[in-house]
């Protein structure tokens, strides 16, 4: 039974997490905030008003930036920060993560280049214990407020997994197991590739069949490239493959399909990221599994239509009219 | 080769389909309109102005209501009536249509009660000929004015797949073959009962979330309902499933997730189908899926809650919930 649990990461997906499992009353629930005087002003304010305002805090949570407090005795820590945060957030951390605590990662990325997963890079910092993720549609601002959603928690150990799933479920969030730990990690971030195709569609306007389209094959693309890594093709099928991909395909707060529109709409990579300041994940996926694929001779026309696009100055349209006049062939 | 090609029906998806096969100049197309005031008005107009507005037919369509004209040595004959209307159309031209011709079914919709899907209904009216069926997400209005669109075409016979397939191809329209005739016609009317569920979700404002899992979740009933009846999983997982439910799912122009919405606003079915003046498919066909998976004892929890909200007056909010408070379980 977990019951003591530190939420790493003040962004919008560990409030949202800190509130879903606040609604248990036996958890004794910890958020770990890195900016002091931030974690101080959310723990006073009991609202985090730059990532996920307008969602009121459970009064039961304890926000703190600091890490012995946060961290004591805790027996379920979860990371909830960016993909390109976690070495250093643990690596800081380490001394006080208590060596029985399981370990949960609700980070959705992939390590450029290497395609290290989340629960790899912590096992790597922490040591061979097992690692549970989270996949599937999850946007933390519906979430943190109750909004119905159906997630799934994986792990290589499904005893694991089920620890997890009992901790997180409650009346709006309804938590799958599965033991696919890296079907559900490939898949949270191969969708983003997909999404920035998706959006190139919408930034095109050519509407909701094309863009159906893209979507569909693309998963076949997610699916081939993650059968070729040993994932199981059905997670793929699941939450974690068909279900975030709809969710963030279908999104008007997806940076990656805003990528992907404003790509459509004429702008060039350099205008998009100045404007945005934060990159999108999927831009340096897309590089991940370009050369990956391309090494492995996997056939990934969208995903590499999507790599033209992004860093060969590659029209959007001259692309997708390209990917609609490969040869013939059945489904 | 095909090339004196008559589409049976005047409503969007024939004008689409005729739009669609004249871009080869090979192609001698004709389109039967059923009325002849009607027929005669397209004909000089260039434009279905009622069904399909704002699209210019090309101007080597032959459109006519003389059933003798439209079908004289047609190499195919492409039946784009409503599912109601299947029976009464090819009883009417039976002796018109040459029995050489190969018969392709743009329907998306099945006989109620009985299940009985619209290429089975043609055979029954013409004999045992082969027939091949379309699916996948194809909103006609976008079809029709050569926005970018990815189908199926699908027969129990591979070659007459193809022959179809390479008729209706285009630097627009993409079409795939595929010999599963029985998933792709199941696919296209099971997905209307999914798209209630997801219109029930939009009607209660349950966001991104809860319509992802709703139609994640739905498809998996697909593949178990399909299975059930001897249909290849993957067909669902392709352009007929997954392809045309996001489009279903995610258009405002679905008549099917319309009811839904209006139902989770509050609506009674009776209400709605009084302002609606037709009814939407997915509501009789959730009656058929209902009575065969309680008769075969399959799982189909999405289908019989919409059952429910539909026949049973249960509350669109109370369904939803009981569907999130279902016991935990491995995805």
């Amino acid at each position: 039974m977990a019951n003591s649990i530190c939420l790493l990461g003040g962004g919008a997906m560990g409030t949202a997490c800190a509130n879903v499992l606040a609604v248990e009353p036996t958890h004794d629930v910890r958020l770990w905030v890195r900016n002091p005087a931030y974690a101080h002003e959310i723990a006073e304010s009991r609202e985090n008003k730059r990532l996920l305002p307008g969602v009121r805090l459970a009064d039961s949570i304890l926000v703190t930036a600091d890490a012995e407090a946060a961290l004591k005795n805790a027996n379920m820590v979860v990371v909830c920060v960016p993909t390109r945060g976690i070495r250093d957030v643990i690596t800081t951390l380490k001394s006080h993560i208590p060596s029985e605590a399981l370990l949960v990662s609700a980070v959705k990325g992939i390590e450029n280049e290497t395609l290290i997963r989340p629960s790899q890079m912590i096992q790597q910092l922490l040591g061979d214990r097992p690692v549970v993720a989270f996949g599937g549609p999850c946007h933390a601002e519906e979430v943190a407020c109750g909004r119905p959603a159906t997630v799934v928690a994986a792990s290589d150990s499904l005893p694991h997994a089920e620890i997890v799933q009992q901790a997180f479920s409650n009346n709006n969030l309804r938590v799958y197991s599965n033991n696919d730990l890296l079907g559900v990690e490939l898949a949270g971030a191969l969708k983003n590739v997909i999404a920035i195709a998706a959006g190139i569609s919408d930034g095109l306007q050519f509407g909701d069949n094309a863009k159906a389209a893209l979507i569909t094959r693309g998963l076949a693309e997610m699916v081939r490239f993650g059968e070729a890594m040993g994932a199981v093709p059905d997670t793929f099928y699941g939450l974690a493959g068909i279900g975030d991909l709809i969710a963030t395909c279908g999104s008007q707060h997806s940076r990656n399909r805003r990528v992907g529109e404003l790509l459509g709409q004429g702008q060039s990579l350099r205008e998009i990221q100045d404007a945005m300041h934060a990159v999108a994940e999927g831009v340096f996926t897309a590089r991940s599994i370009q050369s990956i694929s391309q090494e492995r001779q996997l056939d990934m026309p969208i995903a590499q239509e999507v790599f033209n696009v992004l860093f060969e100055n590659k029209s959007p349209r001259t692309a997708t009219i390209e990917l609609m006049q490969r040869p013939l062939k059945p489904e």
